[in-house]
Order: C-alpha cells, then structure tokens, then sequence
C-alpha cells in the first residue's frame, strides 16, 4: 500500500500496519510504513520510512520486518529461501525500477552506467549500536568490476567498494576473522607507503581485493559472486547476529527484553567513496553532550558510513561542511529541520554525501547526556516546539540522575590542577572520572567486579568492548570523534568519556605515554578525566556530586515538574547528611526516618547497639545500653527535625530482626564474640548463645517491626522518648519541628494500639517532668503485611493519623517472595514471559495494588468528624516511573525515596501525573489531622 | 434478687447477672445466681447456685465473683478490707439466719449448739483440679472447742475439725510447711499405734492441735483465734492462690487465657466427720472412665471430703452405700438424676453426709475418657436425654483422639502377656503406656525432654506432680481410688493410669517391689501398664493405637456426624500406608498428597532424590535421576490412587526449597558431602557448593512451589508422567483412579498457565506412546499467596478446576509470620493478650478468611457454561475446631486433614455445622467439573 508523502497523518498511516505483512518498500516521498512502525520496522527502518515521507532525499530501498526475524528464529534458513524469498524479489525489482539501475547480472550484455549496489542493514526497534551485523556494495563481484570499468566508472571507486564488499561478507557471512583482511589492508597501505585507506591507489585496491580472495582461499570459502545469493547469504547473517552474545548481552544490560527480532533493511547504496564531491557524515540536530542548539557532528571526505563511524581516521567537524560542498551542507540543515520537526525531538542523522548530492540515510531520536536532555527539553519548550507537559515526558528519569553528573572538587583554574593536565581530547560525555588504567574491557571488568575503579583507555572502542566499558568509571580514547562507538555509548550511560585525545600512545596494549614527556604508565596507575572538558590528569582527584543550582535549565524543569505533579515528595533520611541533601533537592518532609540505621554510622554507635542486644532480658545491662543509644538517637532527631522544620519528618521505631545488628557467626567464632563479650562484660559463649538464640528462619517474617516494640518495650520507649524531648527542644528553641511516629509491621489491631499507648505514655510523661504542654504527635503505621490492609479502618477508628505503604515487604508478602531469593527465579520468569518486570522493581498493581486500594478505601470510609488521613509510599518503587504512574492514579498523598533521588521522583511523579491526566491539587497540607487522643 | 427455684427457666435467671454486684448467696431452694454464671462465679459457685435452685439439700453459702479477684489483684489486700467486707459480713448474716447457727464470738454466753463453721472455697470458670487453695472449718478456735465440748458436743469431732483448720490455716494462709504438720500427725498416729487418722482418739487429736500450734510457735505465728479475722485472711489466700505457680502452670499447659481469677464460696460446714452416720464422697452420675450409666464413685466414713479426693486413705466403692446408709443412698441417686436432667449430661458430685443427712456440695460437668465422652453422648441420645445434635457437640474434639486410645499388641490371654502380670490396680484411665519407671515428677521431665517415655510411679499424686504427670506416657498409684487426683487428672487428659495398686511399695522414692517377689526395680527399669485392665506387667510391650471398628459408640457417633456436617472430609496422605489409614476412618478422598514427602521414606529414595537436586543443570545426570525417581513415584501414586479408588485424589507437585533435600552445612562437612560425592560422581567440594547455592535467605519465600516446577520443567514433567502413567495402568485394570494435578504457590496467572501447558502435553504425550484415549485429570492450584486469592478469577478463566486454601502458608504471608519464628513473639502476645489465638492454631478470620472469601467470590464469578469451582482447606487449621467454624460458613466444599486426624475432623465438621447451623448437603459430587482444555 504505497501512499504519498504527507505532514502530519503519519497515525492515520500506523493503520496500513498488516500483521502479514513482511516487506515494506519506500523511496523518496513515498513510503509504506511510518515512523510509528518501529516493533514492525526496527529503529532504522521505521526512520527511513519517514524520511522518505518527509520527502527528504533517501536512497529507496525495503525493510523487512522483525515478524520476519521471529519467524527465521523458530523455522530456520528455509524460512528466508521459501517464505521471504518473493518478497526480496519484488523488493529488488521495486528498487532497480526506482533507482533506474540494474543489479548485476552474469553473462548480461556489457553495462553502460553503474549498476544497482545494495546494503543490508539490522535495525531492531531498541537502539544496540553496532552491536548487530551488515553488509554493504552487495552486487559486486569480478565480472562487475570488470563491466563496471569497461563503462568507464572509476576504478579506484569499484576496487575500493569491492575489497569493502569483500572484507564485510568475509567477516559476517562467511565467519572469516576480520583481523586477516585488516592485516592485509595495513600489509597493502605500508607497501606502498599510504597512511590512510584514502591514499590506496586503484591498483593497490585492485591487488587487495585479490588479497583478500586469497584469504577466503585460505578459509577454503568459495566468494559468492552471484549478487542474488550475495543478498540472499547476507539477509541470514544479519537474522543470525540478533542472537550473537554481544547482541545478548547488550540486550541483557539495556532490559531489552520484548522484542521480537531485528528488521533488515535492503536499500541501494549511495557512494560516499566514489569521488572527491562525495562523503560521509553524522549529525545531531542539536549537541547531545551540552544540549546546545546548533547542528553538532562529522563527517569525511571519500568515505563511507562505516569510516566515519568505526573512529578509524578522526572526521571533520559539521562546521566545515559548508565550506566544502555548499548545496550538501544547506540541504542537511533543511533535513535536520525537518525531522526534529517531525519527531518533536532532537535526531540523530546519517548521511552520505554522493557526488555532492545529499542522501539522508538514517534518522532516529538522537542520544544524549542527562544534562542535555533537561537542557532541549527546556529549550525546545521555550522555543515552542514542544509544550511543558512534552518537555517533562521527553527527559527520562535516568538522565536526572546522570544530570548532576560528578566533578572535581579541586578549582579547574588552580596550578594543582592546570599543572596535572597530560593531554587534552574531545569533551564526548561530561563528568569527572577517576580510576587506574585498564587496557581492556576483560581487565575493566576484573577491576570492577573487586570494587576497584578504573579507567579504560582504549585507541577505540568497538563492540566487544561494551561489557568493560560498562565496568569502567570512565573511557578515554586515542581516536576518534563525537560520534564515535566510545562516544555514543558512554553518552548513552551518562558514562565520562574523553575521546580523540591524540597525545595518548598506547604500546602493545600495556603502557601508554603522552605527547611531551617520556613517562610511560602502566596498568593500575590511576588517573582522572573530565569529561566536560577533555582533560587528562595524572592525579588522583577527590570527586562530587554537582547540584541543581548550577544548572538553570534542571531548575526549570523541576519548577515545571512541581506544578505538574499530583504526588507530594519526601524523602527517606537517616542520618542529617541525609535530610540536608534531601531538603536541598526541593523535598518536601521525611517521609521515612529508619530509627535503626543511625546506628551503623560509627564503631561506637555499633557497640552501643550491640550491648542492646545482647542485654536481652538483663534490665540494668539494656537499660544502661538504651540510655546510650537515646544520646545518639536524640541528636540524630534533633537535626533531622531541624533540617525539616515546618516539614513532617516521619520515624519509624525499630524495625530489623536484632541478629542484623550483630556480626555473623563465622565473624564471631574469629574474635567478634570476645570483643563484644568484653565490652558488654558476658563471656563469649553467652555472646555466642544469644547470637544464636537471634538467628531465624526467615527473618522476614520472625520477630522484627513493632513485634520487637512490643516484646521488648524499652526499645520502643527510649526511641520515642529521643523523638520527644528533641521535638520539645525544638520547640522552645523556635523551630516548627513535626516528628510523626510510625508504627511498623504491623498486622493486628492490637500491636498498634500497644505501640499507641506506649508513644502517648511517653509524651505524656516528658511533658510532666518537663512541666510543659504535651506534644501533639501524629501516630500511623507502616502498611506491609496483607493484613494491615484488612484492618486500615479499624486502625482509623483506633487513632492511625496516616499509613506508609512500605511496597517492598508488601510484595514480599502478597507474592510470598524474598527479596534476597528471587533472583533465582525472577531473571528466568522475565526471560520465560512469566513475570514482564521484576515486581521489585514496577509496582504490581493486580495484588499489592489492590491491598492499597483497600487500605485507602476501608480509610477514607473512617473519616468523621474532619479526620483526614494522609497515605505515602515509601518503598523502593517510589522512584520507579512505572510504578509511579500507579500511585498517581490511588488516593495516596505522597512518596518518600531515597535523599539522593528526590529529583528523580519529583520528574516521575510529574510524567506520571501527565500520563495519567491526573490533575495536580494543592499540596503539602503540611499539619496532618492528629487524632483526639493527642489533644 | 433472690429467686424461687422453678425448674427449666434457667436462661430467664442469667438476666440478674449484675457487673457490680460482687455476692451471690444461695441456700436450699433460693439462689440469686444461676449455673450459666460460671464466668462470674466460677465454676463450683455457678453448681452450688444450681443445686440450690434445683432444691437439693445443699449448706447455706454465699459466692464472691470473679470480679472481685480481678480487683484484688489489681489493688490488694485493701480491696477486701474495704470494699469487699461489708458484703462479706452481709453473707455471714445470711448464713447465720438461714442456717440456724451463729458464728462463734469471743467472751459471748455459753452455746448450747454447735456454732456456724464455713469453708472458703477457690472455685475459677475453669475447672483447676487443686491448683487453688481452700480453708475448710473456719470459725474454731481455743475457746470455741471449749464450748462446744462444754455443751455436749463430741469432742473427738471437736478436735479432729479444730486441728483440720489448724493444719490448713497454716498451710494456705501463714505459709507453714504442710510437712510439718503432716509429720506431727504421723507422728501421733505411731504413738498411740494408730494406722488411719479415724484410729485417733479425742486425747490423741487434742494433743494434736496442741502439737500444731507448736509448729505455729516455731514459724513465730500467732494462730489467728479470731473467726471473722480466719474468714478475711482465707479469702485473701484463695485470691492469692490464683497466681500460685502451680495455676499459672496450668492454665498454661491448658491454654486458659480469658478468666479473670477464682469466685469463693463461703459455705456453712457439713460434717462428714461428726459421728459413724457421717462421711463424705464424690460420685459421676455415669462410669467416668468407659461411660456406662451407673453412679460410680467412693465415699468414706466418718471423713471430711478432702480425705477422700487427697487419696490417703483408700475408700468405698459407692456400691456399697445404699447398705451402709440408705436413706442417703437414695438420696443422692435422685440427686444425680435431677443434676443429669439439669445440666444434660453428666455429672460429677460430692457430697457429704452429716448424721444420715446428705449435703451436695458441689456439682459439675465431669471429666471422662474419650470413650466414655462417646458413649455417654450417643447413649444419652439413644434414652432421649439429649438431641444426636448435643451429642455431637457433647463430645471435644480432643477426646476423640483419646478415644482410640493405644493397646498393647501383645494378646492379654497370652501367657506370655499373663506370666508378666505384676500387680493390679484400678482403671483410672484406659491405654496401654510403656516406659521408664520414675518416682517423682522433675525426673518425668526431665526424660521426656529427651523424649525417652516414662511411666511416673507415685504412691499418690498432688497437684505440685503436674508437671511431670503431663510429661509421663502413664501414671501409677499405690494409692487412691478413682477420684484421686492422679485418677481425675489423667482421664481429663486421656493418659493411661492405674491407682490403688496396692501391691507395689515404694521405699525412699528410689525404688519399688511388687508383692510376692524380692526383686527391687529401680528408676530407668521399663514396665507396661495397661490402664483400660489395670494391670502392671514387668515387660516392654508393643503398642498400636485401636480402631473405629472395635468401639461402636464411636461409629454410631460418626454416623451421626456424617449426617450433620456440610463440609466433606478428605485426607493428607503422603505414603500409601497413610491413605490406606485415611480410607478406613472414613475419609472421602485424599486432599493432599505432598508428592515429595515420598522421598523422606528411605535411604534409597533419600539418595535419589539428592541426586537430582545435585545434577543441577548436567541434563544427563538429572534425566537419570529423574528416571529413578519416577520408579518410586509411580509406584506411590499408584498405591495412593488405588486406595482411594472412586474419590479424588489430588497431587500437589514438588513444593519445598530443594536445600531441604540436603543434609546441613554441618553435616556436609561431617562427611555426608563425600557420601553424596561418591553416589553422584561429583568432588565434594561440588557438592558442598551446589548446597551452599541452594540456600535462601528466607526459604519460605525462596525459590519453591511451583517456581521449582517451572524453573526446572523436568520435576514436574517426571511427576506428571508418574501419575498419569500410573492412573492409565489403574484405568486398564478397571480402577477408578481419579488423580488431580495441584500447582503450588501460585501468585501469577501465567506461572499456572505455564504448568497446567505442561501437564496437558504430559497427559498427551503419554496418551500417543500408549496409543491410548488421553486421561481427563483436573489440574487447581493451591492458595497460598495473597496475590493468588486476588487473581483467582484469572486462574478459573485460565482451566482451574479446583483451589485448595493451603491456610499455614496463607497466614504466614497474610501476617508476614513465620511459624518457625513466631514463638519469639506469640507467646508473649498472648500473654499480653495482644492475639487471643494462635493464628497458625486458630484460622484468622479478618485477614487470612477474607483472602478465602476473596477468592471463592472471583472464582464463582468466573463460573460459566457448568463449571463448578471446588474449594478445600488443607492447612493444619483444617482439623481445629474453632477454625472449622469459620471453614463452615464459606463456601467451601472440603477440608483435608492429616490420615489420622480423619475421624476428629467428621466430628469437628459436624460441630461446626451444628453451631453455624448450616445445611449438611450432599457431598462428594465425585465427578469434578475438568476445564474443556482436558477433552
């Protein structure tokens, strides 16, 4: 169903979508697909459908779809011979009518102009860069070589795009190592004393490609000079490479898990190489490292696509283009406009460049950094391209959190620094990085995986060296340009990268030297990089975390996000460095103060709980211990209150089984149970004995919440009574402080109203001694075991003020499922289809939902008299954006996540609120209803 | 409000009951509380109410409430002194009037009759054989003893009653060692060459009183001369007592959590010792021990009544009352059967008999045997006494597993089984028990900690045994009759006892000889006894517990219950032994086969299973142990299935974490990893590793259930196939097998749909190879995830057939608790009375019922087009009576219970039916609707 070109339909085209469909044709302003197409079509081809609907200039071509690779993966290679193979046909025919050029044919009569040369290309709906196979000048082959010259075609031209061919389909057809033709190449390029591929004369190419046939000789593989069974070979290797291991790992790193395969496109190719008119390039329509609103990229002269990419000779800047081919340059600038658009989004363009003609070769939502993503966002809102709500949506949370990427502490300007910088490369993914050198991925992994940070250092980086590059802190490259494989990748992570730093000499692959001095480094030295500016030190520097204020165009997005959003943000601190980062990344109040882990701070804090523990039933010893622990504990409330003042700051009293406060058993037969035993005064035996007595059988379920609170009531009283007396300094001192105490674990009636009593006890009793008024404390509990939400309305009508989902025991228990066991068998479910997301991860809405929505309901239907209880979220899936769109559609006030992540969650809470349409209310009714038992 | 006694309007009397009235008087004919006040009076209190109203000949008395010890605990002694007193003095104003006789006062005129005497009595809701204390003859004293002899009285009555009270006093209010005053008199026996307390002339029980206040001296205690002062200071004792170790210990091992403390009665004396025409006794309107209706019981002459329960003195059969004393005989037979007809059922009674008068001073329901429960209740159904209904809830649960109580093996014609006889005692309680002879209670503790069985040889028994009574398998007396202590206690509890041996002598609680043999056993020496017969055998028999088939009572009751039931009884039946067990008690299929625990039965399957878990991933070596197993597992099923042909029987597939296969770490390192190692062809240190992997952090939550058969398809594929294969070979030999294939741990749809695919295509590809029609097998899933009660309507759409509530897994999720954990903190909040049950006992109705009501209701909706869903419990709470109640009133179809808990579970069924009133209907549609993807 061929349609003509048109602005703007493009959904009413997602209609021609035919699930039987396996080839879609298009050409320049004609296209059977659209770019909505991409889980029929793949990333590229669903692109070049739409450039061909813009009208752009595109060479025609088909794509065929990933049904089609699904359907190669289960029926194997007949699939393609039997099934596909009509539609290849009709494909060839379709482009040899709309190219006006003729695949070559054995035995035809002699050629008068260049015959039809195609490429095959993978393209998957999900971005893998490089990670998948191609195949280019499908067509040639002696004979058309030969006929090629006879007509008069350049024969530098025709050599050179044959040992491509011939290079290419060695390595992904035929499995010939690709090392053999480099080698060979390099063989040739120094025989004749060239430095670049470029300088290879016609007959230095010629006598390669005899070289490199001798190399299939050698592999005992016949080339396939039939162009058909050249097409027919190369659309197999490219099916195949989707489940090559890199391709899996990628896949396996990225969470790429529902596609059904890789599209392939077939497409004429246009020659970058066949004159001094011609080139390659690839561009951004804005700078993806900055966000920068100028066209950003490269390109090269006599080249194809994959030089420029590959980082093999380092390109020219876009800048330069329009000195060199004007009509080229002008035309991409128009190509660029048009698709950012069209897409409402900055691109990432493909282009070549033939006999100063531009091909527009590939589009797709361009990659960038964090920082630049917030920034065109913003921009792009501002300009009015995209409105608000698009501009928040089109930020991914991830970026935010790459966003205030890292920098040196120590001042750029300073001689320390100025003196340390080595060598200087191109800014390719900003952010500090320190680590020791590493050559290669294997050894960056190896690093990584003991804790030790490195830096891999590479001349380039090419698919194989994903893994390391994951590992390491940052990447620093020898060659290449913006967009090369080190670049895009290490942009895609939020990855420091430093590339084309020309200085570097890496030797064998073991030490390197920088231009200037003659000090050679080994592996394991440890250097930094920046970045943001392509410097190399020999240093080891400090890092930081950036902040918002630095970065206008994030505190606009924020702003913007604040007024979008329907859910409250707070934040979980434990400690007041915590509450301080939080406050200053906008939360609005604590929404978990997790009273237990401001004792893993510090040695003596460790020790004091420890004693605790180990009192046991020893009254002097715990009382002795808890009057300890209430020192540390009343300076901890007392500065996270402070740092919240006029903010709800919720505690939650005790909460972990106490054998998690005290050292294994095999750390404890090696000296940990002296130690403790001479500080608490027992003997190590009797440390041992209650050690043991602690451990359980699924400390999950044991004797761990307000169970504890209440088995052993001390603890309870000297945390509460901590939270009081700071509350009532506070407020003699002036500071609104508003602790609330929340009850956790709870699962009966019952265990609340005892941990109730005890906490209005408590008040009550420090406002006598204190001879001041009573505080007014709200009093909630923490919703995680199924049964609480049974009970929310009897806990209402008991005096609960709020609830605090704590979603991540709550699956534990709604799906009787350990955190700390699942991975044995949540990785198989997604890879099965069982599970579509971990349940850790996304919210599950059927079954922890649903116990949600009872909660609210059975609540909200105990409100009389003016109660209103406030409901929040305060497990891990606080900040997941998935399961944020969840929350945003209950009646739940607000979330509360990690300190470190409340920008994060004030973004997603703001995409979800636009997804859902849920309409933003005012927020941050910050004086809760305290039931009447507080009055 | 005092009251005219008029039969049969009982329920009408409950309204006086006045929560602030703290005093209940009663006298022959009139009482102002009734036998439904237990609560409040107490469970002596509530009878003699009853036996007042009833217008049997009962003393004046007057009972003060529960309540009344509630706030003495609270507020002490002041309580009785202040507020309590007036109403005490109130009721000595009641008694003197009604009973015609006046308390004796200091310095008043001579008497000319014999003064009021009262007793204060402990009586609690509950009965607490002899946990508590009394004080009986209260109101003698120095003087008092002067006038009465003085006045005509007899003085060896006057003696024997004064120095009664001197030894009790002493005893339960001043704290003066009973010994002491039990060595005085024996003391004074041996002097004057006296064997039994009635030898004691009035000289000799003169000077006794005397010695006794010389013990008084020696404490440095004044006795208290004063009646009213003996009064106040015994009540204050009784409240005490109700928190004496002793009580405590038993309302624990007796779970009696919800009283509020002891009633006393102050009762004007009887004397059972005032003259030979006097005595004291305590009957059962029927057999206590088998339940034939005849009165049985033991009087003695010329006795207060604690001579006759305390065991000291050997005394009468009943029989031979109506000789002795008739008119008192007669008497007190229509005093049984006016009590049998008041209560329905039947009763125990003492009584005493003062000149030929007969006093009933106490009634209430008696303890029995199971058997006699069961034949009592039927037989008290078949005479029209009671409805079947109040038979069947006439009979506790727990008698029922008495009933059947063990034999030995050994034929008693035997000669062997008669040459063994060493001595004969009285049937106290039916059962065969073997163990180590001990002599005192802490040493029955002690073995039975180690699990070594014991028999407890006493010459009588008191309530500071317990402990080590409960411990024991059986108990043995030289003394006492069958009301004795050991005798009333054992039966309560079901345990084997023989009392009243008099042929066995004890010397220094260190050994033992029986009459007519020197020999001497020693502590550790094993006996038999056999409580049904009384005899004592010097032989470690055998034992086997008896069958439904022998005791028709228990048919007849079973019947009974079949047809008052709603739900269907089913059996857990792991082995083919234990279905065999199931079918003959009556079960209706078999709810639950644990397909794993067939693997715990030998070495052999123990290794092959170990085997499997170690293959891990080495197809090879799980596909042959895979093999090897299927052998057993076919060969069960096919047991299993065969048993229970015509009824269904349902496979759960493999549930446990597989490190429970496993030895512990320990174990591995002790060597049982080189064992594995050798079998399986693998290093130890692969062992160890693949043990070490298999452990969870919370193995409840870990990768087991249905996870397992999903992660690792091969375990179900074998256990399908064995079950199908072996219902095919079934379906050919014309037996109806009816195997069900049951998913555990559910919680998403899909991990049901990926198993129910798996088990189609096993039923299919067993039906091609053997060319046979394909079986139709239901396939459920158990609930025992929150999330699966949420998606069963999902589950049903998807071919469920059927659900089984698995509630232990279910209340640990719904709770987050872990019953291997819960001990920590349920006891303790039980205590605290934070859970008034045990939800692991007792099925929590808020959350885990409403999970259950959850899931039926999705599933029912989900019933189109004739399916019928059916649901089943197979949790422990299945055969718990209360649970059952809950069970009762949903819409569940079985329950499915331990094989040898079949028959408590008709009889719970039946009672829950009976209480909730639900409509039995006919059961057991045997033919369960299989989901259209079978056909």
């Amino acid at each position: 169903m061929t349609r003509i070109s048109c602005f703007g339909v493009h959904s009413a085209r997602a209609a021609n979508d035919d699930p039987d469909k396996m080839m879609y044709t298009f050409k320049r302003g004609e296209a059977e697909g659209t770019k909505e197409m991409k889980h029929t079509l793949g990333g590229k081809g669903a692109g070049l459908q739409e450039i061909a609907a813009l009208g752009l200039n595109v060479p025609p071509g088909f794509t065929i779809t990933t049904s089609a690779c699904e359907r190669y993966q289960s029926k194997g290679e007949s699939f393609v011979n039997v099934d596909l193979w009509p539609d290849v046909l009709r494909g060839i025919t379709f482009l040899e009518k709309t190219s006006n050029r003729t695949l070559f044919r054995s035995g035809c009569t002699p050629i008068t102009r260049l015959p039809l040369f195609v490429s095959v290309r993978s393209g998957a709906a999900a971005s893998m860069p490089g990670m998948m196979d191609s195949v280019l000048d499908i067509g040639f082959n002696d004979e058309a070589c030969e006929a090629c010259i006879t007509a008069g075609i350049d024969a530098r031209f025709v050599y050179d795009s044959y040992r491509r061919l011939l290079h290419m389909f060695g390595d992904v057809v035929e499995g010939i190592p690709s090392e053999d033709f480099a080698r060979a190449l390099d063989a040739k390029k120094k025989s004749i004393g060239a430095s670049t591929d470029a300088e290879l004369t016609s007959d230095a190419l010629r006598e390669l490609c005899d070289d490199f046939k001798r190399i299939y000789e050698q592999h005992k593989i016949q080339f396939e000079q039939n162009p058909l069974e050249q097409l027919r070979k190369s659309i197999v290797a490219v099916f195949k490479s989707w489940n090559n291991p890199r391709a899996v790992t990628y896949r396996k790193i990225n969470n790429i898990t529902t596609l059904r395969g890789t599209a392939v496109n077939v497409q004429q190719m246009a020659y970058g190489n066949l004159d001094d008119n011609s080139g390659s390039g690839v561009c951004f329509t804005r700078n993806p490292a900055t966000g920068q609103n100028v066209i950003f990229g490269e390109f090269l002269l006599r080249a194809q696509g994959e030089d420029v990419v590959s980082g093999a000779r380092t390109p020219i800047d876009i800048s330069q283009l329009s000195a060199t081919l004007p009509d080229a340059s002008a035309d991409l600038k128009r190509a660029c406009a048009a698709l950012e658009s069209s897409y409402s989004d900055m691109m990432d363009v493909e282009f070549t460049i033939e006999s100063g003609t531009l091909f527009v070769l590939q589009c797709r939502v361009g990659k960038r950094t964090g920082a630049a993503a917030v920034r065109i966002a913003t921009e792009m809102a501002a300009e009015g391209c995209v409105t608000r709500e698009r501009a928040i949506t089109m930020v991914p949370t991830r970026s935010l959190e790459q966003c205030l990427h890292p920098v040196f502490t120590l001042d750029a300007n300073s001689d320390e620094y100025v003196t340390r910088v080595v060598t200087r490369g191109l800014s390719a993914s900003p952010g500090a990085a320190v680590g020791a050198i590493v050559f290669n991925a294997k050894e960056a992994e190896k690093l990584s995986s003991e804790g030790k940070p490195c830096i891999l250092v590479r001349e380039e980086t090419s698919a194989e060296d994903v893994g390391g590059m994951w590992s390491a802190n940052g990447i620093l490259t020898s060659r290449g340009g913006m967009t090369s494989h080190a670049a895009v990748v290490a942009r895609g992570w939020g990855k420091p990268c430093v590339v084309g730093a020309s200085g570097i000499h890496i030797k064998n692959g073991k030490e390197l030297r920088f231009d200037g001095s003659d000090k050679v480094y080994r592996q394991g030295h440890v250097i930094s990089i920046n970045g943001a500016t392509g410097e190399v030190l020999d240093a080891k520097l400090d890092t930081r975390a950036s902040t918002i204020d630095t970065f206008l165009p994030l505190k606009t997005l924020m702003a913007w996000c604040d007024d979008a959003r329907r859910l409250d943000v707070r934040a979980n601190a434990d400690t007041i460095e915590d509450a301080l980062e939080a406050r200053a990344e906008g939360a609005h109040g604590v929404g978990l103060v997790r009273s237990e882990h401001m004792f893993f701070g510090t040695p003596e804090r460790v020790r004091a709980m420890r004693a605790m523990v180990v009192a046991q039933h020893d009254e002097s010893a715990l009382s002795a211990a808890l009057e300890t622990l209430k020192k540390f504990q009343y300076d901890d409330f007392y500065g996270v209150l402070k740092a919240f003042a006029g903010y709800p700051v919720t505690i939650r009293l005790l909460d972990p089984p106490l054998h998690e406060f005290m050292p294994s058993a095999e750390k404890l037969r090696e000296g940990a149970a002296d130690e403790i035993a001479r500080d608490v005064g027992k003997s190590s035996r009797d440390v041992m004995d209650i050690a043991k007595d602690l451990q359980c059988a699924n400390p999950m379920l044991a004797l761990r919440g307000c169970r504890l609170g209440i088995v052993r009531p001390a603890i309870s009283t000297m945390q509460v009574r901590a939270v009081v007396e700071a509350a009532m300094t506070l407020r003699n001192e002036g500071v609104a402080a508003m602790p609330e105490i929340m009850i956790p674990l709870v699962s009966t009636t019952r265990e609340f109203t005892h941990q109730r009593d005890l906490v209005l006890d408590v008040i009550r009793l420090v406002a006598e001694e204190r001879q001041e008024p009573p505080l007014r404390i709200a009093i909630g509990a923490m919703i995680e075991t199924p049964r609480a939400a049974f009970i929310a309305g009897e806990l209402v009508r008991e005096g609960a003020c709020f609830f605090s989902f704590g979603t991540n025991d709550l699956t534990q228990t709604t799906f009787a499922m350990s955190r700390d066991d699942s991975d044995a068998f949540v990785a198989p479910y997604k890879t099965m289809g069982i599970l579509s997301e971990d349940p850790f991860v996304e919210l599950d809405d059927v079954g922890v939902g649903e116990l949600m929505r009872i909660t609210i309901s059975r609540s909200r239907a105990q409100e009389i008299g003016g109660k209103s209880i406030e409901f929040g979220v305060c497990g891990e899936h606080a900040a997941d954006p998935a399961s944020l769109r969840i929350i945003d559609r209950m009646d739940v006030g607000y979330i509360s996540v990690s300190s470190h992540r409340v920008l994060v969650a004030r973004l997603a809470a703001a995409q979800a609120s636009i997804a859902n349409g849920s309409k933003p209310h005012a927020r941050a009714s910050k004086h809760r209803h305290v039931a009447s038992h507080a009055a």
